[in-house]
C-alpha cells in the first residue's frame, strides 16, 4: 500500500513545524511554497531598517528539510482545491493528497482601500521589507539635495500607521537610525531633526500587553521622540500625504513615507478553500475550523496558523501569532499520526508563553504568565528568545553579530538602496515630492 | 576665497579612492553617485552564487566618508557635462566643479547584440548578481518538477560566456554549488548531473595570465567537470538557447541558464563627455585620456577606471581592473593638490601587482610579479587580498565567518529566490521551457 500523502501549503512557521513534525512518521509529505525559502517574519523589522539582510532571517526551506527522507519540498504557486477528489491545484499540474494542511498565512489588509497599499506598504514579505527600506533611505537621500523648506519638513516625516508589535518596532527603530545612525552622514539635512509619528485608532498601544506595559512602551516611544497619535484613524491617504482624524479633529500630514502596519487579512487561498467547503469566511477572511483545526464536513483537510478562525474552549478566536501557528502545526501533524493509528486526539489547545515586543536599543516589554518585565531585562529576553528560534545556527551566529556590532557602534551596515522591491512600485522610484526640485547649487 | 570645488561622478574603485586622498587637501569634494554604496565587484559573483548578502559587499558611501569634513555625498544620476561653463548635469539641477574626476565605470557589453542582455545577464551589479541568483535556483526547482526529459537536461544545462575571470569563477562556482551544496536538496533532480560550459573565443582562458596558469585553471575546471570550449564564439542567442561555433562547426545548446561575461563597454556617460570635449572614442566607448588622465584641452576634466582609455609609456591601453582606478583615482587627487601649489606631476604610471582569479573550493591562480602560485596557497592569497580590500571591519569579519562556514560545510545561505532583479526581466519569472509541463503527478 501507498503511503498516506500529506500536502503542505506554506513553508511559514504553521507549515514547516507540521512537516517537521512528522518527520518519523509513515507519511509522504510534501512541503509547498511559491517561495523556497522559510521566512522569521517576527524579524523583517530589521531588513526594513537596514540592521539585517534577507539572507539573515530566511533560510531555504530545502536546506532545513533536506535529511528529512518522507518530505519534498515543492516550489510553486496554488491556485485552487479539488476537495471532492482530494487534489490542489498547481499553476501548471495537480498535486493529490490523502490528508491536506493549508498554512498560507496572511498578507497586509488595508480594510477595503487596496489603493493604500502602493501608499503605504506593509510588512509581510521580504521585498516589502527591502521597499520599505528604498523608502526611508531615499527619504534622507532627497532630504539632502532639497532646498525648499516645506518639501523637506515633508521628506523627513515619517508615518507609521498601526500600533501592535510591528508599528512599535517600526516606530522605535526609525527613531534610533535617525537620532543615531544617520547622523554623521548627512551635511544639509538633520536626520536627528526627523519627525516620527505613531499612528493607532485604539486607546493604547500594543493591546495584547497588559495596560502598564502600553503605557510604558508609550513613554519610552516618547522618550526617543515618537509621536504616539492614539484614538486616532486614518482618513484618507493620499500620496505623500495622511489625513488624520481623532475625535472631531482633522489633521493633514505632509510624509514622504508612510508605513502600514494596521492590520492583516487571510491569504486569497483562504477565499478558494471556504468556497470549496461551501462555507462563509470568518472576520478578515479568515477559514473556520472546528477544535480539531479541520473544515467542516472535510475531516482530511485542516487550515492552521494565520489562515484559520479558530476558538478556544470559551468562544475566543487564537491570536494570529507565530506560537499559535507552531503549536498548530505540531497538533496536526499529531492528529495525522494518531489517526493512522485509528486513535484520535482531544481538542487543539494554545499554550500561551506570553507577548513581548521591542522599542529599541535596550529597551522592550514582556509579558510571560504572570510577570512583566521591561527595560534592558525585557529586551535581552526578546534577543534570546528570537535568536533561538532562528532555524540554523549558521543564521543565528551571524545575526547575533550583527546585532552585537550595531548595538556596540549604533551602525546598520544593510543601508543599500537596491532597485528591488515590489513591481507595482516601478514608477514610484523617484517620489513626487522631489520632483520639481532645483536640488544642487551649493 | 571659496575652496576648490571637486566633482567625482561615481563612487567605485577610482572614485572612492579620489575623493579618500582628497582627505586633507583644501577643497570642496561632492562625491555623485545613483546608488547610495560602493559596491565591491570582484565579489559580486558570490553574492550571484548564494554565498553572500548583497550588503556583505556593499558599503553605503556616506559611512565610508561620514568623518571626511571636506567630503559630501550626493545620490543623483548624471545626465550631462558643460565642459564650458563647468557644470554637470543632473536629472534635476546642476553642479558647479573647478575640477572633475568621472569615474563611471563599465557596464555588461554585447558587441552590439542589446538584446541579448535578458537572454543572458552580465554581472556588474547588486541587481544582476540577484538576477543570475534568480535564474540559477529557479532552474533546479523547475528541474524538480519537470518530467519531460528533454526539458529536464535545458533546465541543468548552464552555459557562461567569456572565460575571464568573471567567467571561470562563475563556472567554478556552478560546478561547486551542483556538485556539492545543492546534492542532497532535491528529489527528483540530481543537481551533480548539472551541465556546465565555460566558452571563449581565445585559445585559453584567462588571457591576462601566463600560460601555465591558463593550463591550470582549465584543468582544475575539468576537474569539477566543467567542459571548457575554447576558440568558440556565439552565433545566436535565443530564448534558453545558445549557438556555438568553434572553427567550421556550429552546435546548438538547449540551456536555460546562459550567463555573460564576455565584456564590458564603457558606461554611456563617456559618450556624454567625449561628445563634450569633442573627442573620439576609443574601443568600447571608452573615453581617450592623455598622459596625466584629464581630456586633451581639459585639464581640468578627469576621467579614470574602466571608463577611460589611457596608455602607458609604450603605448599599450592599462587594464580593466580595480588596481588601476585605484592608483588612477590617488594619482588624480595628488594631480590636483600639487596643483593648487602650482606644482606639476609626472605622467601617470601603474605598478602591476599582479593577477589572480579564483576557480573553486581552495583552488585558485595567482601572478605576483615574477611569482607563480597555485591551488590552495594561490586560494588563500586570493582571500586574504580580498578580505583586506574590503573596506570597513565589520564586513570584513561578516565575510570571513561566512566563507569560514561556506567552505566547511559547502553550505551557501544566501540561497534565496527573491522576486527582485532587473526590471526588463519581470516577464521572465516563469521560463518559457518549462510552460507546458504537466509537473506533479507523483
Amino acid at each position: 500500500m501507498a503511503n498516506h500523502r500529506v500536502v503542505i501549503v506554506g513553508g511559514g512557521f504553521g507549515g514547516l513545524n507540521a512537516a517537521q513534525s512528522l518527520r518519523s512518521a509513515s507519511v509522504e509529505v510534501m512541503l509547498v511554497d511559491r517561495r523556497n525559502f522559510h521566512l522569521f517574519q517576527p524579524l523583517l523589522y530589521q531588513v526594513a531598517t537596514g540592521g539585517l539582510s534577507p539572507s539573515n532571517i530566511a533560510v531555504p526551506l530545502r536546506s532545513i528539510v533536506r535529511r528529512q527522507n518522507n518530505c519534498q519540498v515543492l516550489m510553486a504557486d496554488v491556485v485552487g482545491f479539488d476537495l471532492t477528489n482530494r487534489r490542489v491545484h498547481l499553476t501548471n499540474g495537480d498535486v493529490p493528497y490523502d490528508s491536506l494542511i493549508v498554512a498560507a498565512g496572511a498578507q497586509t489588509g488595508y480594510f477595503g482601500n487596496g489603493d493604500w497599499s502602493n501608499r503605504a506598504p506593509g510588512l509581510k514579505s521580504i521585498e516589502d521589507a527591502l521597499e520599505i527600506r528604498r523608502r526611508i533611505l531615499s527619504a534622507f537621500e532627497l532630504a539632502e539635495r532639497e532646498q525648499d523648506p516645506i518639501r523637506k519638513t515633508a521628506l523627513l516625516t515619517f508615518v507609521v500607521v498601526g500600533g501592535g508589535p510591528t508599528g512599535v518596532e517600526l516606530a522605535g527603530t526609525l527613531a534610533e537610525i535617525t537620532r543615531h545612525t544617520l547622523k554623521a552622514d548627512f551635511r544639509r539635512c538633520q536626520p536627528a531633526d526627523a519627525r516620527i509619528l505613531l499612528v493607532d485608532v485604539a486607546p493604547r498601544l500594543l493591546g495584547a500587553m497588559p495596560e502598564d506595559l502600553s503605557t510604558e512602551a508609550q513613554d519610552r516611544l516618547a522618550r526617543m521622540q515618537v509621536e504616539v497619535r492614539l484614538n486616532t484613524r486614518v482618513l484618507r491617504l493620499d500620496d505623500a500625504v495622511v489625513t488624520l482624524k481623532e475625535g472631531d479633529l482633522t489633521e493633514v500630514i505632509a510624509a514622504q513615507t508612510i508605513l502600514w502596519a494596521a492590520g492583516v487579512e487571510a491569504s486569497p487561498l483562504g477565499q478558494q478553500l471556504t468556497a470549496a467547503a461551501g462555507l462563509i469566511a470568518a472576520r478578515g477572511g479568515r477559514v473556520p475550523v472546528g477544535p480539531q483545526l479541520h473544515l467542516e464536513g472535510h475531516p482530511d483537510v485542516f487550515v492552521i496558523g494565520d489562515l484559520a478562525h479558530a476558538v478556544d474552549g470559551d468562544g475566543r478566536p487564537f491570536p494570529g501569532v507565530a506560537p499559535v501557528a507552531i503549536q498548530q502545526g505540531k497538533y496536526v501533524a499529531r492528529l495525522i499520526i494518531a489517526r493512522l493509528k485509528n486513535r484520535d486526539l482531544a481538542a487543539f489547545e494554545y499554550f500561551d508563553y506570553g507577548n513581548m515586543a521591542t522599542i529599541g536599543r535596550s529597551a522592550a516589554v514582556a509579558q510571560l504568565g504572570r510577570w512583566k518585565f521591561r527595560g534592558r531585562v525585557a529586551w535581552l529576553m526578546w534577543l534570546f528568545i528570537h535568536l533561538m528560534q532562528i532555524v540554523r545556527f549558521e543564521n543565528r551566529l551571524l545575526v547575533l553579530i550583527q546585532w552585537a556590532w550595531n548595538y556596540l557602534t549604533f551602525n546598520r551596515s544593510a543601508r543599500l538602496i537596491t532597485d528591488v522591491g515590489r513591481r507595482e512600485s516601478a514608477s514610484n522610484t523617484e517620489p513626487p515630492v522631489s520632483s520639481s526640485a532645483p536640488p544642487c547649487s551649493p
